[in-house]
């Protein structure tokens, strides 16, 4: 088993869908990625907040075998915070508003502890960002990068730069197609394979998800779940359900890639149930151990 | 094995999609129906074309095991005539022109030798019509629907009364959504279940498409195929590859739905492959076992 080396943003957030509003939970990718990938190993947290930053969310990580060195507190500084309202079919999130805040500083730093980590998730972040970190590492085996439209419309050459470094991309359907101007998702696979990444995972929420690599093309549906209560955090829980997956068995073949993936699936399944964090952190081994057998029966036919 | 009556559009459409300009070329969703059919049963169209209707059209059908004993042509009228472009992901088809020309006549009439058919699949039309040409058949054992937005909207009365009648209903997302107002595909499968159906296949394109019945959740991805040249018919081929297959084994078990359910998924992927009906007509039996055996490996993980 090796840990997970996972970075991103940390905040509050407040939330609105149909079925009602949150406001003040904790939130941000990096929370989710720490979550999800706990159910399967060790997970290493880099990430900054401010002195706002309730003590009841920071204990909520130790609860879960979640390893906070490299969790920073920055004196002065007020945490991120994100809200967002989901309509309709709740694909997607209009923000009401974005506060950077402590995140317009430094980046936070990788403990001395953390820079042997061998699996490695990037959160979505600058590119350049996203490099430097990766700078500060001692050889990571399994790196693995999301991105988003902005990076590919903003800091395309960057964002090359960054994808020659990495194993894996996560990466949503839209965005696949914006990257490569493919409009065929498997076209639109194999050209960014052409750009370094060993295999793409391509995300496309209520529909599942697709893994594209030289030597293999899986396809799997979502979970079926009729409790969508809150989306947030559905991609992040995904990807680093699946990461988890990879770095608790330390290796990343095509067999263990799609066994990864359909655990990011169920991951993914929990977190939209409820609000914030509250289904994910409730979630067991054995409750994905049953919700893998169901899967498998969803999609089984003679 | 029992025969399947289909019944629909007969007519003669010029598409164009990124892929190129097709003119005066076979179509109607009874054309795609048949022929997606045929690879597992005797089919038995009905339908109604002009006097202009081409001899190598019609020539088509019977190459094929078509019985088109229904297929009338009537004298002095001009065929049904759609014209279409696609853009982009080709997901959706902007209609250029629609000549309904014969079709605003009478219904072809049932042939007697038909009345008897315990199979049959009513295409999207006017609800009444679909009632009227139940009304002709002798107890058929299984009838499956498709509609469309437009009877969702303007005829929805007549359409509750048809869905009272079938056993079950072909649908795509947006009109499942449309007719149910649940955003959530099972819940609206589930709510269309009370309406009459005793089992709902919902169509959702490139994603795949969802089964869902009282004792029952299928989900499957589309076919991966990178050759997608003219979507036209796609969800017409895939409706009939389905019944065609329940026709062939005369039954429509849980488990057999979701047998036919991949046949049609397969059936579909040969027709986008080209345009028009050229790729599904060159579809053979061992090319659609072959790729039912890719497609269980698509969705396999351990």
């Amino acid at each position: 088993m090796s840990s997970l080396l996972v970075t991103g943003t940390i905040g509050i957030d407040s939330v609105e869908t149909p079925h009602g509003r949150r406001p003040d939970v904790l939130g941000g990718s990096a929370s989710y990625f720490s979550f999800a990938a706990a159910l399967f190993t060790r997970v290493r947290l880099v990430g900054v907040v401010g002195d706002d930053f309730p003590d009841d969310y920071r204990r909520i990580y130790s609860d879960h075998a979640i390893d906070t060195a490299g969790l920073e507190v920055r004196a002065g500084a007020k945490s991120f915070r994100w809200s967002a309202r989901y309509h309709g079919d709740m694909s997607t999130a209009e923000t009401l508003r974005t506060d950077l805040n402590v995140l317009e500083g430094d980046s936070p730093s990788i403990p001395d502890a953390f820079r042997d980590s061998r699996f490695v998730f990037l959160a979505n972040y600058h590119p350049i960002k996203q490099l430097e970190f990766l700078e500060q590492l001692s050889g990571p085996e399994l790196i693995v990068a999301d991105t988003m439209n902005l990076w590919i419309e903003t800091a395309r050459d960057e964002l090359l730069a960054t994808l020659r470094r990495v194993t894996g991309l996560v990466i949503n359907d839209g965005e696949a197609r914006l990257l490569t101007g493919r409009q065929n998702l498997i076209d639109a696979g194999q050209a960014i394979l052409e750009l370094g990444p060993k295999f793409v995972v391509i995300k496309k929420g209520e529909h599942g998800s697709m893994l594209v690599s030289p030597d293999d093309l899986f396809a799997l549906p979502a979970f079926p779940t009729r409790e969508v209560r809150d989306p947030t955090g559905a991609g992040d829980s995904f990807a680093c359900g699946m990461m988890g997956y990879l770095a608790a068995g330390d290796r990343f073949d095509a067999s263990t890639l799609r066994a990864a993936i359909a655990r990011g699936t169920v991951v993914a399944s929990f977190t939209i149930e409820g609000f914030s964090l509250d289904a994910l952190r409730c979630a067991t081994p054995d409750a994905v151990e049953q919700r893998l057998k169901r899967l498998r029966d969803v999609v089984r036919f003679s």
